[in-house]
């Protein structure tokens, strides 16, 4: 069926009449599809891509129908002024399942720097510092090491900088989840040998600001990935090409792209990174880069329109820097009454988790929230309990339905 | 570090001694790069992607560094001499992990056949034939049903349509695995009431020559996606966009792309995808319906050139429509011995599963295999024991790497 076609005369507006009590509307009368309904080629070469082309065989695109695109959120340029925009988020709401698509993947750009272009033939990794063997790796050399591949969000701190935005892209769009492939840095260090006073690690990239993060030891050899790889690829330029640190439930900024280096040393160092933890102890600040327990509906969500009153899959995101989440409940009410979701699929540790709660809406005003519980047992704040969170805020998000099927954030 | 940079001056080919027998190559001296590498962003502008212009802030892109591509396989036209290429295999041999990126996804068009455009909000499903309500949903009321997310592979009958191809894309190329969300197609059928004589069904498609299969009504009662989305994000088109079926563990021409149309009716009824299964009874093409079990490294593997004797992780994949890898053996000596390789991440019920196996090569010929098990106890064949074998070619892969790295397929 091609664009320009009059499909409404062949199709009145359907409705299924559903078993169990599940309405979706009312049923009306309609007409089967007929084979001349299709298109021919030379019709639908004037306005659609070619599929056949030599490019297209190569390497395949979304529809042009499909429309999904990340906004800048935030209100926020580069504070340098360079007019680039630093916090790009990614259309939680049209997503499914639990793996963001590469191309829609969050990225934020750390101060005044832009996305290098980096050819991987030449680029190299150096461990270096207090280390018995300084190393320096090729790309062809780091893919020889056994590699491990697993799902872990990646979450800015700067996600829900204001708790009153009114769509989720704008609340809850700086976070991603993607299946990464790469070596344990603790491979790689134990290769270098680390020494007896090594405490914590500095990795840094390569762009002109030298985005840089101070990581404890203890993080280092338990779970940290140099990925070279995402959902099947090599690493999108935006998010690290040709390499990054995966650093699993902890917040964005230390997961540094573009990585060129990490050195080994005695002490915490405080990097360019460091700025959202300035007024912090650095041990504080160290042992608040976990994120989480948190979780958000993205179906229904704020901005969103139901159609009426009837069946409903409400569907969302959760995720903890704990670990497994290991139970999603959900409320219509409020926060009365909570019953608790299915999770979908595996739940990973520091992956984002899918759930869904079966929900027949009666076309009355509705409050609905979610809430997380992680496999060590924290368990999603509400904010009317423990009041404004501060750092990243993990508290329950709260989407009011309205009587007329319009959805709003429900904090006031 | 840009392209044009004379990097060959900063870093010398670096060697990494690895400890515990690993060896990578000889260790040479190293020059740390310095902060003055990396190009300011006005040097690069005229070579590379602007990644903060407004197309590469919405959805972006690969590197231009990364040139995997899918590739026309089976020298297979279509039979109608449209000009159209007919079978197009992934390159198997690049990626990681499980999931195959939705561009790469390999895809097969049907005979004459082109990629329709569909509106979305124009398309309909119909379930008709021998059901009590006839039923027509649009693509908003589907995604409203409570859905599935799963990881299933897809691969086509016409994989290794000849034994001795030498690269993988060529005898391995026609499978890929996505995450595959949609609405069973048991909750649309017994939305409609399936009849006592409701035995089969026939799946159809919008294309011109009108793509359709017969499937047998347990298999459709049991676990059959009606899938909208692929990897997060609605189908591409050359999957489907915006509806297909998923068939798990069945060969790749019955999930019917471009979904329109599912009738119930009361036998096996003959379709132009059932070419392939001509010669046969529609009882036995029913049973051949499933794949596998079947094993393939895809490091190294044929046309690959190891860089010398040293540690490798040879890894592959492994899948089986009979459920669950539960366990995949690799061989160095041609056969003569096996060790289980490691199973990465999460095995799921017909789906690819990546493994991985620890070698150290000594730099004289060798010969490496791979046989898969599911979980019901089947076991890849080999050809030595068996024969060639008809239909889906699933026996065992011989690669025998030469003394000099070179990789080849082995199969005499």
């Amino acid at each position: 069926m091609g664009s320009k076609q009059p499909d409404r005369r062949k199709f009145l507006k359907s409705g299924a009449a559903f078993a169990g009590g599940l309405t979706l509307g009312a049923v009306e009368p309609v007409i089967p599809q007929t084979p001349e309904d299709a298109q021919s080629a030379e019709d639908q070469s004037q306005e659609i891509p070619d599929y056949s082309s030599d490019e297209l065989i190569a390497y395949g695109e979304r529809s042009p129908h499909v429309t999904s695109v990340r906004e800048p959120v935030n209100g926020r340029p580069s504070p340098d002024d360079f007019g680039l925009v630093f916090h790009i988020g990614t259309p939680l709401e049209e997503q499914v399942g639990a793996i963001t698509p590469s191309s829609l993947f969050y990225f934020g750009t750390t101060r005044g720097s832009i996305v290098p272009d980096i050819d991987p033939a030449e680029h190299r990794l150096m461990i270096h510092g207090l280390v018995d063997r300084e190393l320096i790796f090729t790309m062809d050399e780091l893919k020889r090491f056994p590699s491990v591949t697993r799902l872990h969000f990646i979450e800015c701190a700067g996600n829900r900088s204001s708790p009153r935005h009114g769509r989720i892209i704008e609340s809850h769009g700086m976070t991603s989840c993607a299946e990464w492939t790469g070596v344990l840095l603790r491979t790689l260090l134990e290769e270098a040998g680390v020494q007896d006073d090594g405490t914590w690690i500095v990795a840094e990239g390569v762009e002109e600001v030298k985005g840089a993060s101070s990581l404890p030891m203890a993080k280092a050899m338990d779970d940290i990935i140099v990925a070279y790889a995402m959902n099947g690829e090599p690493l999108r330029p935006q998010q690290g090409h040709p390499l990054r640190i995966v650093v699993p439930g902890f917040e964005g900024i230390l997961h540094v792209k573009w990585l060129r280096r990490i050195k080994v040393v005695d002490r915490f160092y405080m990097t360019y990174n460091d700025y959202g933890h300035l007024r912090q102890d650095p041990i504080d600040a160290a042992l608040s880069y976990q994120v989480g327990p948190k979780s958000v509906i993205t179906y229904p969500s704020g901005g969103q329109q139901l159609p009426g009153k009837g069946f409903y899959q409400v569907s969302g995101l959760a995720w903890s820097g704990g670990g497994v989440v290991s139970r999603v409940e959900v409320s219509t009410d409020d926060g009365e009454t909570w019953v608790d979701a299915k999770i979908r699929g595996t739940a990973h540790r520091m992956a984002h988790t899918r759930f869904s709660f079966d929900w027949t809406w009666d076309g009355s005003e509705a409050v609905l929230r979610s809430r997380c519980t992680d496999e060590v047992g924290q368990v999603q704040p509400d904010r009317r309990e423990v009041g404004r969170v501060r750092g990243l805020d993990n508290s329950i998000q709260p989407w009011r339905i309205a009587s007329d099927g319009s959805v709003h954030n429900a904090i006031t």
